[in-house]
């Protein structure tokens, strides 16, 4: 599966110089070196090399290796996931579970992430950045879900937020990050059926 | 937190001339060094440094990196987990997640599994020997957890393995080794009720 297309992102100072098709190829090669080698091991040049530019050209978007990366990751990680709305708690927990079991099988999941969180248990500026990253995507559609299931009367008022998103996720990302396991349309029924309840239960 | 002291295990074939002390430093040198640089980093030079022993003395007992790493992870991996039996279900999670959120702090979950699971990306080996250290362990324990639970009327027995375990462990991974986020009593005694509530609505 290829990676989806990063959204476009606001042009950095000095953006009249940059062009948007030389950016999309560093971005796509970033991707690449980081599946294929990881964090540890990449080098800007590494990068350069395979989008097919100089050195230059990646250092005049981005001052180091840390940031490139992290902009990088974090514009796929704050993309496409979306808070869908089918009028019940069950039914949107169900639609979630299937957008999110299909982004987990993307490679920054399964082999970006992982790798990264690997690096960030040794440099705080990863951990920070990644952390802050995968917590904006998750608070906002989480904080949707819970406001829509709260108004029609199927949650408490003071649920609590992150319990419901470490409960949404947490399954899906061990079973298809870590263990590498299948997800079918039946599990995926049932797991939303499972977490309906709990979400219910946990109040 | 030092990792736990790993666990015995029965002597390879030649053992009378391996000395367990010297066995123990290397174990301990090889969760340093993981730690310290990764797997992909690692060398077999630097773990023999660290352990202060001669690099024969480590393939004497591990033919390849490898292997000794797979062996050294597998050892704890498999240690320690062992399935409650308070007499209810919600017990029994409660006291399952009570010592799975205490063995996620180890530097196991959160460093040095995220960086095999990269790896494994990229080695079929240690996806494949990861994969089954990860379930020997989970699976053990979640059978004797259903086993019970349904022996009691509590759940019933077609109830389904796979996503008991990823609905147990799932939550308190992503929350303690991705996202880093801290782990209250008042929060395992939510995640018990919601989990409760989860495997029984799942069957």
């Amino acid at each position: 599966m290829p990676p989806p297309k990063p959204p476009t992102r606001r042009a950095p100072a000095g953006a009249a110089v940059l062009q948007e098709d030389v950016t999309e190829a560093i971005r796509a090669a970033v991707f690449e070196e980081l599946a294929a080698v990881g964090y540890g091991r990449m080098s800007i040049e590494a990068v350069a090399r395979r989008a097919g530019v100089g050195k230059t050209a990646v250092y005049r978007r981005w001052p180091s290796k840390l940031q490139m990366v992290m902009d990088v990751v974090s514009a796929v990680a704050l993309h496409g996931i979306t808070a869908p709305d089918t009028g019940t708690l069950r039914g949107d927990l169900r639609a979630l579970l299937g957008v999110i079991s299909f982004a987990l099988r993307h490679p920054l999941a399964s082999q970006i992430v992982p790798d990264l969180l690997a690096e960030a248990a040794r440099n705080p500026d990863i951990a920070q950045t990644l952390q802050k990253a995968l917590r904006e995507t998750q608070q906002g559609v989480s904080a949707i879900l819970i406001h829509n299931a709260v108004a029609r009367g199927e949650l408490p008022a003071d649920t609590d937020a992150e319990l419901v998103l470490d409960m949404i996720i947490g399954p899906l990302y061990w079973r298809l990050a870590v263990n590498r396991a299948p997800v079918t349309k039946r599990y995926l029924d049932r797991l939303a059926t499972a977490t309906t309840a709990a979400l219910t239960a946990a109040g």
